[in-house]
């Protein structure tokens, strides 16, 4: 068995990697820390996680591998020692997933670990499983950054959609962390839809850059606008993009087929019959896709969805550790998505 | 007092009619029908509505004008001897919207009376409150349709924007209306976000005819898709849309000065000063529109939200039949939303 | 028209006062504080707010009569100067409900101004209709009190049921107010239950003091537990008695014709046909009530239901406030529950 | 690996079923039947099921073990011919769970097979474990039952609580399965609470049956009313009793240890530390008690909640299943809770 260590395991993000790893046949979970939290027993701060049957640290015990769900700048500052030990560690936050530092610190002022980011593959097995077996620092995506690359890189990488291209996304109120907000306060956020981000969103880079190196063109010129909808758990993105140079497009079942082919060997995305809802991948690994053509407007239209906790967060990170360990892709994360 | 009736008052937008005119100082409703219900006491099939002291008849009696809460093709039918009589008709469904009866027999099969099209007035005040003002026949704009059309309006009819238009819109359930659905049961909407109608919608067309008359140019092409998020009254629809021409986009500020004067006259459109959400919206007639040109992108991304039942709906109807009785505009919908 | 002005808008039941007397035909809201927002436009706020066109301010300014909607102590403390000026007020914080200031002390601790208590009237119209039209002071009810009291008070009144009541209540997150907690965080909140109030509610000597003026018997020994539910407004509350004195309980349809006797003169509550829905009195000063007797068990069991802003408080207090300023009863109140 | 098969995988109970299953180290689901949808495959009328790669049939293949999930009156006509030949079953519904058949009779009409009932035993394991291991066909408890039950039994069994006991119920939307009713209509459930059942609900002799059964006075007069809350899964049940013949209470920290005792070999059942809620269980088989002595109102107060797919329904079940099979009693049951 692996020793696993999270940080952090005091927000929602790292009580879920916490919830997977008790169910993974091949790491243990033997240290948690937060510091807000520290002495308490896990079971006090999450009831769920009582079985769990640790402690609230201050610091790490002794681990083999390390997940980050510390906040971003938080996080790269308190990893930095343990990845120059050579300490395999996966981040859930921020703080590694851009190669250019430009574009992170133009939302986070200053890195704390710029040298640092040469070395992080970012997290998404799908487009990264040979870099990500020999890696020590994963950046795992970020949530709607995962839905839409997903979703978008087949069409991408077969040069089919141009390259100004609307990324709509809906998320729950999960992916805005236990802190206390106004927006986040139960009579403000239920019964209401709205976007938020209208002074540019830190994952719209996240879109850019690995959809950008998936071709030769100039960078995608990506519209983004999130929007928070009133479920605790889910992010469903819908992309359009018109076809490129003004092609006609490839019909929906020529698309549907090469993205089946694209994904043939990827155990947790799949291209779904009709179109999904995030409800089908709930508590789960899994990323629902729905590649359409649009013949009226002449779009690309595509729907993606997976659970912004899980594939899009603790979940896709934990197969990406299990990819960095060695340990078969899929262990700790089969079970199936929590319907109805 | 006018004397209105409601034709199938069973239904939530025949309800909320009802509920309105409960409150309207120049119009009593006196006379409701509903076949599956008649001989009932409205306040059985609606206990909210049980002020209103009326019973559910199968035939609508003397009335001075009519609203129709019919669903699509069952409303023109019922209608058109009302209409030829000379009969005010405010109708709720989608049968006398498109100008072009081939739009409407694409999503709806024959229509019962393409002689009546012509007379019809699309029921958006804030672009045909003169229109309105001299019809006997209002055709109420479909829900998405509203929001969109009003927050699109300005930047198209001022030549701003492409043709090529992306219209991502996110519902509640209640515009699915009262009839038993898997997609509206409770179990399978809750906590869950889908992307529906890709077969076309036919809400796609009243947009394109509303918005291609503002402008000289080839019609607009929208690509438009709903959303339904777990919510039960409202709106929220994303607009996405380039610079005509490849011209430079026009700032936010210079933007929302030319919404602020093409609205200042609409007592229920207000250009928001922060990202709008639905719940403002909520039970009212107002609708809230947050026009930004986003540099980064290049592109004008527009959010306009309502209430589909109030604004998008009957409410929306209430203030074309004022219109149309010359009754003040505001009559009966000045009531502000409900929130939280 | 009477100029009412709010203390503490800036709160859910402050500004659900401000919502009411916007469509009173008789008051005119001229004035509204809170401190932490003093010198903004109301509309910055809470944008629904907006049409008020009011500012607001940090002292009330000229006015005939006072809402406040202060938190408990905060504020007797502030309105004591207004009221020893008599000035009509209706406070919708617990300050004044407890005659006893034993109880009120147990959970606040010391009383700012006992002395006024013995001049304050328990806002329930239904009990108090001629107190509260000859008083200057009136203590709104608290919202699971008024759906116990309304629920119980016909069969108390009439000696059919034991002195050991069970009280089960079920509230919306809104009663929480709008400070934020972890409690009413969304993602804590929202698809799960929840019981509170373990150490004691101060609600339960409401029920306590204004049921047990019903009777000669020793005041009722009430086992109250109220639950969180996930949703925004709301009470729903299940009373549990048995029959006094071992006495056969009175059956189903004889109980429903002395509940419709009692309330025959009260315009807002009503005895429902079928069990009610806390959906069908949102938004709305209405009160539904179904009173049962369980032959199975041998119990009475009552549920009566309200919106926690509406009847079970701002609502409720603007029918306080008719009665206490001689206009009639209805006033403003007349708009029926937003459904669905 | 036991091979077993779902009757009926089409309900939410089914999948429930299903998902766990999947899960399962020493069971293997080989068959699922579901007459309306025979002979499609299961993932395109459950996609998260899909990864299960199965057909619905007709009629089971050859298995070890049965689940059934058909509803009440046809479950009992379909197993009858396995009981009869030694097939070890567990039926989710209530057709088995009640040993006085008039009781079943009151809410079902004539009983299918009514010489299988004294074979069958009420799947609590918790009160039942021994009899489990030895009997071939289990009545899983219904899911309020099972709440009321786990929360009562130990406070029951000392004698502690006087007959007449109030058991208020609060349940989340899938209990009422997936048949479309406008009750379960996500426009008419969503944001409101309502109780039902006034003329008796099946699942109240399932509590007098099994609490009658654990002291030698006369069986408990339960008074019962659920609650529908706009959840989808999730029952919190709040039990109320006085003391035994007008003893004193056993106060809160006596009664938790009695309680920690009582289960102290039950691996699912924790007595809390803190009010419970139903968002702590989902998705798991726990159940989480928190018993309270309330000295105000002289009365026990105990709370408890669960799943009511989980450990109030198919997790229960497999519990149960374990127990039949000689499987050890936690397998394919120990994942946590899906929080938040």
């Amino acid at each position: 068995m692996v020793r696993v260590g999270i940080i952090n395991v005091t927000g929602y993000m790292g009580a879920e990697a916490a919830r997977i790893l008790h169910g993974h046949p091949e790491v243990e979970l033997t240290s948690v820390t937060g510091r807000s939290e520290a002495g308490k027993p896990l079971g006090e701060v999450f009831p769920h996680l009582a079985p769990l049957n640790l402690q609230v640290e201050e610091e790490l015990g002794d681990v083999d591998a390390i997940i980050s769900a510390l906040p971003h700048g938080a996080s790269a500052e308190r990893l930095q020692p343990y990845i120059e030990s050579g300490m395999p560690v996966v981040d859930l936050s921020s703080d590694f997933r851009l190669k250019d530092v430009k574009q992170y610190e133009r939302f986070r002022g200053p890195h704390p670990a710029p040298q640092l980011l040469d070395q992080a593959v970012f997290g998404i097995p799908e487009l990264h499983r040979d870099e990500l077996s020999k890696t020590k620092l994963v950046a795992n995506a970020g949530c709607h950054a995962a839905a839409a690359i997903l979703g978008l890189a087949p069409a991408v990488q077969a040069g089919l959609v141009d390259t100004d291209i609307v990324v709509d996304s809906k998320t729950g109120l999960s992916g805005a962390g236990r802190s206390l907000t106004l927006d986040s306060h139960f009579s403000e956020a239920n019964e209401s839809v709205s976007a938020y981000g209208f002074d540019g969103h830190y994952q719209q880079p996240e879109m850019t850059q690995e959809l950008g190196a998936l071709w030769e063109a100039p960078p995608p010129k990506i519209a983004f606008v999130p929007h928070l909808v009133p479920i605790t758990r889910g992010i469903l993105a819908t992309a359009y993009a018109a076809p490129r140079d003004g092609a006609n497009g490839t019909p929906t079942g020529k698309l549907r087929k090469l993205y089946q082919e694209f994904y043939a060997d990827a155990p947790f995305v799949h291209v779904a019959d009709a179109p999904p809802s995030t409800k089908q991948t709930v508590g789960s690994n899994h990323c629902l896709i729905y590649p359409t053509f649009d013949e009226d407007s002449g779009r690309y239209i595509i729907v993606s969805c997976l659970d912004n906790l899980g594939k899009g967060g603790a979940a896709g990170g934990v197969q990406c550790l299990n990819l960095m360990l060695g340990l078969p892709e899929i262990a700790g994360l089969e079970s199936l998505a929590l319907y109805p």
